[in-house]
């Protein structure tokens, strides 16, 4: 199948991963990382995944600290087309300074946003999804890929989809955007049906995206625009540019305005936010311990969970069952996937003990 | 306080230690370790705690491939006092060989045989029950310290006491070893009282051992007298002597007889089995987790248990209430106190594997 003309992915690379420690760092941060054992990392498998859709048509925004690390992980991609943050200014700076460049040098572009460090297993039922939404873009809308919820997750938003939109395949209009619920909601969100995951996946125009930006954050827009004409303004006028998410500065006043369009995204995807959350996203070991690494250098004994063998070490468990062990050079990290989200906390230790080196 | 007039230790240094593996290796067995951060191993520990009763007079019995290490552990020691076994043959034979060699030395020697791998925090105690054990084996009775049960183990043999002996301080008849019980035992010999842990602290003349040795294994003392008269012989004799444990071949008949007796030993003891009683013997880290290592090495959030930081690495732990971590340079066991005996399988597999560079 041909590429899709006029289509652009943005790829905005940020974003730390303390959960995922000691696997991912500050100077290493996850979507550097091959943390599935794929041979490729997360950037790389998200470009990959990309690029039967836009022919190579990729600019990633990443932190200035990365760009250098970027580049090398992605050879085939101009080097102009890695945009270098000098701070993060959240979200829409990011995805809308990718916008800007690419609106520029395509008039009538259609970009589509795809975060760096997202794991999505089925590609054919991405490219189906996001092809569909190409087509609602060019027709103005902003459309968003709602993922279909399989738990009632407290870590994402959601999208309420409301009636079909005429004459397409499986887009419906959105309704709004939800912020993450409590559990209690969550639940009521799926018993209720209609709701989707906000994977951050937003496919527009570029003109189109910044236009609404426009409406609702005009200097913001301006900024933008002004950088990608002249790329030596950046460190100019990045400071003062406003530091918002794309959903509060665009999406969710767009769909009040009734003009964001969901298409359903009928595949599994997960941002891999922590260690109970890859576990799932591996390849079976053949055992009740999934093994990130070689599984010849894991001994288990009455033992389930995940086991990371990134240290060049022998990894040994005896009687436990739901456990996480993950095992580099410099640290070993060992809990629960219940309690995978509280890893946060170490590495906030280890900042306030001053152990930067180690973070 | 002088040292005891003709008192010599004997310190039987054998047994791997697999259940402390990764810890101990078949290289570096658990009495040549710091297990519990002293800054002396075992062995030093155990020699220590003896001198002030033996001035000196100590000999170890160990295997051939660890004598090297042992006499690098004990400088003070003269060399020729490391008796070095060419293979194991039990604790009857390596005890005898020590006793045959010290009564050449010393035809009226009183000795005594305290495992080099046993932990005894209250050395003053240990002293007391030492120095009435001497003075009732030079009666010619086989004295036995008989340890203060504090559980129902099912880990220990047990001697029954009886009367007490007549002009002792202490001491009783000891009526019984009975071999290590189950769990409704155990607990009925708790209860019952009178009972105490065998922990193969045996205080005897040298020659009363060996003739006692002689009723019932006339070959086997024999051979342990020739080796004494010429070392040259040991290979020869060697692989030809009987392999048997000094309670068999000697404690239990002499027991029948009503020739051995028991002094009370008041005092915490352990053989550090496995991790699980190790961390009891521990200084109190100051919090949930006890560190053997440097504490500013571990992480513990909402955590308790054991960290053995001996890798020169960051350990975190999150989540986990009881927990067993041994990091090494080459290895790193995560368990519970609960299954710490199930070590030993690690090793198994490790064995069964062909990895035998790893235990």
């Amino acid at each position: 199948m041909p590429d899709v003309e006029g289509f652009w992915a943005v790829v905005p690379a940020g974003g730390a991963g303390t959960r995922l420690w000691p696997l991912s760092r500050a100077g290493r941060p996850k979507f550097l990382l091959d943390l599935t054992g794929s041979g490729r990392t997360l950037l790389q498998a998200t470009v990959d995944r990309l690029e039967p859709l836009t022919g190579g048509r990729v600019v990633v925004v990443t932190g200035a600290a990365h760009a250098a690390a970027v580049r090398e992980q992605l050879p085939g991609l101009d080097p102009a087309r890695v945009l270098a943050e000098p701070a993060p200014r959240d979200s829409m700076a990011a995805i809308g300074l990718a916008a800007a460049v690419v609106e520029r040098e395509d008039a009538g572009a259609v970009v589509g946003s795809f975060a760096a460090d997202h794991v999505i297993p089925d590609t054919g039922a991405f490219h189906t999804a996001v092809r569909e939404a190409v087509e609602v873009a060019r027709e103005g809308h902003l459309v968003t890929l709602g993922v279909e919820p399989t738990h009632p997750a407290t870590g994402f938003g959601y999208i309420r989809a409301g009636d079909p939109l005429t004459g397409a395949a499986t887009a419906r209009h959105a309704l709004e955007f939800v912020e993450k619920p409590d559990a209690a909601r969550a639940a009521a969100y799926l018993e209720a049906g209609g709701y989707r995951w906000n994977a951050g996946m937003f496919v527009v125009r570029a003109t189109v995206l910044l236009d609404l930006l426009h409406r609702w954050h005009p200097d913001l827009a301006d900024g933008l625009r002004a950088i990608a004409a002249d790329p030596a303004r950046l460190d100019a006028l990045w400071p003062d540019l406003e530091k918002i998410a794309i959903d509060h500065a665009v999406a969710e006043p767009a769909a009040q305005d009734g003009c964001v369009v969901v298409v359903p995204a009928p595949f599994g995807w997960d941002d891999v936010g922590d260690f109970a959350s890859l576990a799932p996203l591996l390849p079976d070991s053949g055992g009740p311990v999934t093994v990130v690494g070689d599984p010849a250098d894991v001994t288990a004994v009455d033992a389930g969970g995940l086991v990371v063998a990134a240290g060049g070490r022998r990894v040994a468990v005896v009687g436990l069952e739901d456990v996480v062990v993950v095992d580099t050079p410099d640290a070993v990290l060992v809990t629960t996937r219940a309690r995978a989200q509280d890893v946060k906390r170490v590495v906030d230790e280890l900042r306030a003990g001053g152990r930067t080196d180690l973070v």
